[in-house]
């Protein structure tokens, strides 16, 4: 693969990645939208089917990474390390621009629910809605671009998603084992995407399951960035453990693949 | 593929689509069905594995397109526009009878709805509700057949239908590189069912998510057609943006695929 | 295939069919269940994946019909009649076994659902509960077992029977044109299962989808005999639609295939 | 397979299904999850997928077992028995590792739950709760190591137990037939996860659907030795049943197989 190859392919894959999985937290939050409160059982396929749908379309440019943690684990397996600041240069910006098409296709509807007027325009939206109300819909609208811990403990927080993500890009670097070195084909994008299901199922309760730090740092600066009304803050505090504990996550993987798999 | 091999495929599989898919907004919606407010993931599980059962059931005769954006964005991918006029005439024939066929299947509910007696025939039906229940039945009721946003600005709408149809075409024309050109075979169809569902959980908020010109078309021919009581208008001042935004997301999915990929 | 793998492969299967199938029901509506009141896309997958385990396991045996309808759609497109028979007595025999085993696994769920009692045992079911309350629980229970109609119109609730047997048996009898001729595999287990999965969202609205003459008439003659107190009459006035109305959508779609496809 | 790849792959693999499977009931279950009472859909599924990340990645190494009632199945089968303390001392410890992690992932939630107070650490945990809210916190947070019976009828709970296991038994069995003795692969990790999301909505109601005593015994033992306040008795009583059942029904699907397959 060239790299412009894999630039592309990661840009496309993660921006299609980001759209998708931010596309159902923001499906499942905003007022307005015909799915709203449909449940943890529709964000852990939404996300998961993202990743299908992501997966299979860049596969072909790129072998379908779009993780910075998954390239490290891939990295560390193999001993190549001369692409990796290719496939992370590309995540961070797909994962930027998902997040702005999420913005673009929800436009009304973040309006909606964050000034409680139906009518975008008119006047300053600061003006009609009281302080505690414009925190109660800041927070789920920043949690549609980046994660946050329900519960405030940095070790535990940083441990969940370490745990999370050496399930994924354990999984990820077995596939060749099961497929006969073929990459990741249809079939194994259909499989690493049911994994991150059961990931969001059953490892998502405490942090909002990163286990990717694009996934996370993107959406989170296109917060900052993005004309909302009545944002809030962007928690940069938090920042560091959805990127750090992922690619932990990934090493470790890495590690107990090439102890007990290689 | 002859002439008639494409039409006759086209029609049946998209009859089939719209029965299943019409059929699971009836299931959800209508009062006397046992499926009743069983929720959004329904509506996303239930369109996509309509796509897989129209697609599986119709690819042997016309390789399955089922949408005139898909058969636009492949026309433009191979150059080839020869048999468009074909394809598109038997998926509007075909979304018309199957949302025909959800009429017929969900018949006693459709008249317990619209009239809230569970007995069919007896006196006029307009006599028996009041104004604003008749709307409020009503609304719904379109619902089955096609789209509507929630909240209605035209440039918002028209874009979250081209997003949502670029993802949806972008992973067909990709599927040829990830599938060594077998087309669209048994994964294939199970791949583009789940990016549906995918669509449908992330991309579905805002508008419904029509993706397909004759998934909307069609089903609105049939809902001003039909002897429905109290039906209400068929909100024609719509239908444009579900036709004209699903036809640029196919164009654009093949601009970027014959720049990215081909 | 021998009779003698042709019948204990379609008792054995539809026997695990009508288990899974009558034991989602049983879950999602009994006292004391910790599936109750899962909701309906719990049956509609429950069902499915019946299909897929049921036809995984005895597909090596007996190519795993588990449907007369099935057996009759393929009987017209091949011609060949011989074991039509054979097929129809291991699947009634099998889904009379199937319901046993339900009553089996759900013992203590059936007793405190129709007589209100946590303990099994004690005085005579009858003394405690008054005839409405009776009548409230028994109508559940026989859904268990049989399917049912929410409005009972006989033309619509024959119409809707066919019209979901016709997508079913559609789709199995072009899975050898997708599949190169290789039969009920693996890939098309999982298929067929996501078809059901589909009818039931999208079709099961108005009866209850049977599609499949001995899922419904096998549990209902179970349901006559089995010894649970309170439990009411078994409906039999209804119980010829979805035999009838089956067995005519898999001729409907034999036909189908034989004009369009063959 | 070497006796090492075999511990070893048992045990990764057996420790990522309980991390996964207990970490779905812990999201379900917990305050300050955001999966808290997401349904018993999610459950089915959460457990289902626990199943395919294990099999797919413990696959390569082991086989992937990961249940002692598959083991005894397939020696049963087979006329085999050499290996099977390797794999079901490999489950065993998997099992506890997996459950400890649950442990880990969610210490905060845990902690919540049973104090009732978000901040960790503080006065004596007994101190802040009344003795009827602290057991019935205590019940659930046992649910998430291990399965427990709605009614406690012994016969029941060991029949349900047993039926459950067979199917799961018979359709592993019959995998070699489906997949011309390849084992179990990519696809084959699929149905397997299916097939257990399938008996998890049709046969979990009453017992919880232990269906293997590995994933039963091992959080049992864990429970009782990890330091959570509050957390009251590891209900030993009904210990034998989850292992007992499962091993028996192991060997009636290797007899099914034996009499109607081979």
């Amino acid at each position: 693969m060239s790299s412009s190859d894999i630039f592309i392919g990661e840009t496309i894959g993660t921006a299609i990645l980001i759209l998708l999985g931010g596309g159902v937290c923001a499906a499942v939050t905003l007022k307005a939208s015909k799915a709203r409160n449909a449940g943890w059982l529709a964000i852990a396929f939404g996300w998961g089917f993202a990743v299908l749908t992501a997966v299979y379309t860049s596969a072909p440019l790129s072998g379908a990474h779009l993780n910075p943690a998954v390239t490290l684990g891939i990295a560390i397996k193999d001993g190549e390390w001369g692409d990796v600041p290719t496939y992370w240069a590309g995540q961070l910006l797909g994962a930027m621009i998902g997040a702005a098409l999420v913005w673009v296709a929800y436009y009304g509807q973040f309006h909606a629910h964050l000034t409680d007027r139906e009518i975008v325009g008119g006047p300053g939206a600061q003006d009609v809605k009281s302080v505690e109300a414009r925190e109660a819909a800041a927070g789920p609208v920043l949690g549609i671009f980046s994660t946050g811990p329900e519960i405030r403990i940095a070790v535990q927080n940083l441990a969940t998603e370490i745990i999370g993500t050496v399930v994924l890009v354990l999984a990820v670097l077995t596939q060749g084992l099961n497929d006969s070195g073929k990459g990741l084909g249809t079939l194994g994008a259909l499989i690493t995407a049911l994994v991150v299901v059961s990931i969001g199922l059953s490892l998502g309760g405490p942090t909002g399951y990163a286990i990717n730090p694009a996934r996370d740092l993107g959406p989170r600066i296109v917060h900052a960035l993005l004309p909302l009304p009545n944002k809030g803050g962007s928690d940069w505090g938090y920042a560091w453990i959805p990127v750090v504990g992922p690619l932990i996550g990934g090493a470790v993987a890495a590690g107990i693949y090439n102890v007990a798999f290689a």
